[in-house]
């Protein structure tokens, strides 16, 4: 079998190291935002991302039994009670397109609108800035008829959790032109479409990409901090309610009643 | 790295065996039922043996959108909308020891009563029939104060599909002890305790038992024949309804607003 | 809570149908291949319908414990023992874009290019013939570089169950122009690109779409057809091996050994 | 449809609060780790509490890509690289009994030898001391040929983990007597069977024993320790690797090649 090269962990008798360094030291010097942080940039944090880390986790940690996540994690322990981890997994299985994986969306959209930015090859001499970027990716979005990922949400008129993460993010200095070009698209959104909040997965999206975070790390720091709160659903369902007590009121409009013909058609 | 030993399927250029037939002589000749039957004996079954376990897959196949599986399959659907699969494998997880699950245990318990009756060295010189085994399990289940795997349902006073199945069974000469023990297990619940019918999971229990399955078929059987009622059911959430849609009546109960403390406590 | 419309299945006291067919009369009347092409299709099949679609299942099966949904299955096993369902899920869930996922990708591809050929508004006057549209997919996927869904297996020069299902196609009159379509596309490819068969997944796409089943067919027939051979490589692992056999050869190649520092950077 | 209660998180428009605390001042204010406390035990941890919780994540997050946990997320992503949340959640249900659960069922064990040093009823009069408890436990475990669940490694002979978790809960005071009987059953069974040092699920078992929590906790500790190196581990295989690259060395030793008989028997 071929090796497999891996530049993660590092095992050995009596030891374990990660990104190089040992484990046991930093059990006694570090948070688990810092490891987290570590395993996917290869470098420690400073005290700023480590916060704004923790803080990420913190707004993704839980939002009540009716997330498509937690719904999911209660349904399956409610007829799988020896197995919790199969309830937890299922959570993160409804972590997908719709459900918490506009983040992963509105990430590679910003990241695009700064390479456009960027982009000095600009034909028509036009000024590229972060309003004229916000401009052009609300239009296409209206001219296509589609939803720009990390605006809008379905209870909360703005979304507290996105505004103390950018407050968060500029206090420490480490909001950049994610940050700026989210906000951007907010008000250009606001002025052409109507008010939309920058959601949860928005503000990941934006301070991740300011952080030099991939796309898919938006839905990665997302499920991390979704686990502790479906740890806690899981628990909750498992010491609170009877088994299979889940009821939905269901309707049936199908075919109305007919004989099984015996034999198929030849 | 070991060489992993398998005694299922062999593969080669242009050729794939499955227990040593070839598959594609068995897709012109052969049934599903047949190869699942072939993948866990070792054997093709008889005519009989094949419409009996078709039987018990089209038993299993749908309950409804609120049987815990097809719910937490819908509910996945719902926000993940472009991985089926990880709506159907939410479906499967929902498939543990309360939902679905009862039909292993079952298996277990007839297995065990069966090995009891088979045992001769009764040091009391009681004959031990099939009525003295299944007075035993009862009496069990009451002084312990559990239920029974395999008898009662939640919505049907006699679950027709038992009825169907042990008929057929009978049909074909294929009925053994092991439906002979559920039946007396069922008519000594119903003069002990209180009517019980013979679930499907008791069924496919007792039927898999005699067709000379091990314990753990009776929850692969119901899962194989679940699948197909998820795909359609995420078919349906998928193409019929809105994404996010599902929602639940939630009241919260828990601890007041309160204030963060600044710090935690050295 | 809202109402929860269903057209699949209608239970009540003592009864269950699907799509309006009385479950325990389709026991004893029909077959599991049956019941799935009912729930997916809202009809029963003819005798040739069924013996596709018992093809199909069959083809996809098992494929020996390297294909990543066994290998996945297996090793899930190999650390839960106790809940065999989150085995067999993990391998479901192995079965994404890459692994027995082009089935769906390429009924997508056949689909677009059967309306591109019935589509009369031809602004050129071409005429548009299954060879023509083939030409051009062929020669789309050579300008973009990318490989054709469907065709070549990176362990058969020809898949023998695409073989057998096209000859059974023909044979019971089903083939149609989407086996047409898809055998065009391999002769193209031989030409212009190199000798390239329809695989597995290519096969299913062709026969479901002239079965009339929608693009995510092709990926939910491969799921049920291959948790067969899933639960029969779960129970192998958990009956023939022992607890976390399973080693793969690790080699780290990630940073050098380095010292904690104590405190973050504020 | 049923109220659904809950007693973890509330939201309205405008506002999350867990367990009472507003979601925002706990961005500000918190760490994950104290979220995570939060969630399980309905209060904020005091400092001392949560470099523990912290040190157990960080013990919990990664252990290279053999454990069967990362193994079985990575084979996942092979197959399915459209859908990170499949291959992370298949991860997880890797963490069943074996691999990852005896911190599980050793937090029962320690539970029930502490309940049986504090049950003062001893009939025989001889004094209960976490020695006597220890060897009980040993010697029945010997008797009936079991393994200690959190005692042993199949790499370390002394797990660095558990050495630094235990010195951190005696230096904050916070050691009791969970830690007190682990350490016991390993000097133990160190005198009676051979020296095995405790391992990490055995670590999390005492401290998280000591620290008020339920069994099913040292499971759930575990799982959100290891997303953080799971989701890197999936990452690193997406960047890093070509799908589908996973190959394992077969030998088929099942039944030789035989024919298929055309039709069943009857």
């Amino acid at each position: 079998m071929e090796i497999w090269n891996t530049a993660i962990t590092e095992t050995g008798a009596g030891q374990i190291r990660i990104r190089g360094y040992d484990v046991s030291a930093m059990m006694r010097e570090r948070s688990f935002a810092d490891v987290l942080f570590l395993l996917h940039q290869s470098r420690l944090p400073s005290m700023g991302e480590r916060r704004l880390l923790d803080a990420m986790l913190i707004a993704s940690a839980d939002h009540g039994p009716e997330s498509p996540s937690s719904l999911a994690a209660r349904v399956v322990a409610s007829g799988n009670r020896r197995a919790p981890e199969a309830a937890v997994a299922a959570g993160l299985l409804a972590i997908g397109d719709v459900h918490g994986g506009a983040g992963e969306e509105c990430l590679v959209l910003l990241a695009e609108g700064l390479a456009w930015i960027a982009d000095d090859a600009d034909a028509d001499g036009d000024e590229r800035s972060v309003a004229t970027a916000a401009a052009g990716i609300v239009a296409r979005a209206v001219r296509e008829g589609k939803r720009l990922p990390g605006l809008g949400h379905r209870t909360h008129a703005e979304d507290p959790r996105a505004t103390v993460l950018f407050a968060m993010a500029r206090e420490s200095g480490l909001a950049g032109s994610g940050v700026a070009l989210i906000e951007a698209l907010r008000d250009e959104a606001a002025r052409v479409i109507r008010p939309l909040p920058v959601n949860v997965d928005g503000a990941l999206a934006a301070v991740l990409l300011d952080l030099g975070f991939p796309p898919v790390a938006a839905r990665f720091v997302f499920m991390v901090g979704r686990i502790a709160g479906l740890t806690a659903q899981v628990a909750e369902e498992l010491t609170r309610e009877r088994p299979m007590r889940i009821r939905v009121p269901v309707s049936y409009d199908g075919p109305a009643a007919r004989d099984v013909p015996r034999d198929p058609v030849p």
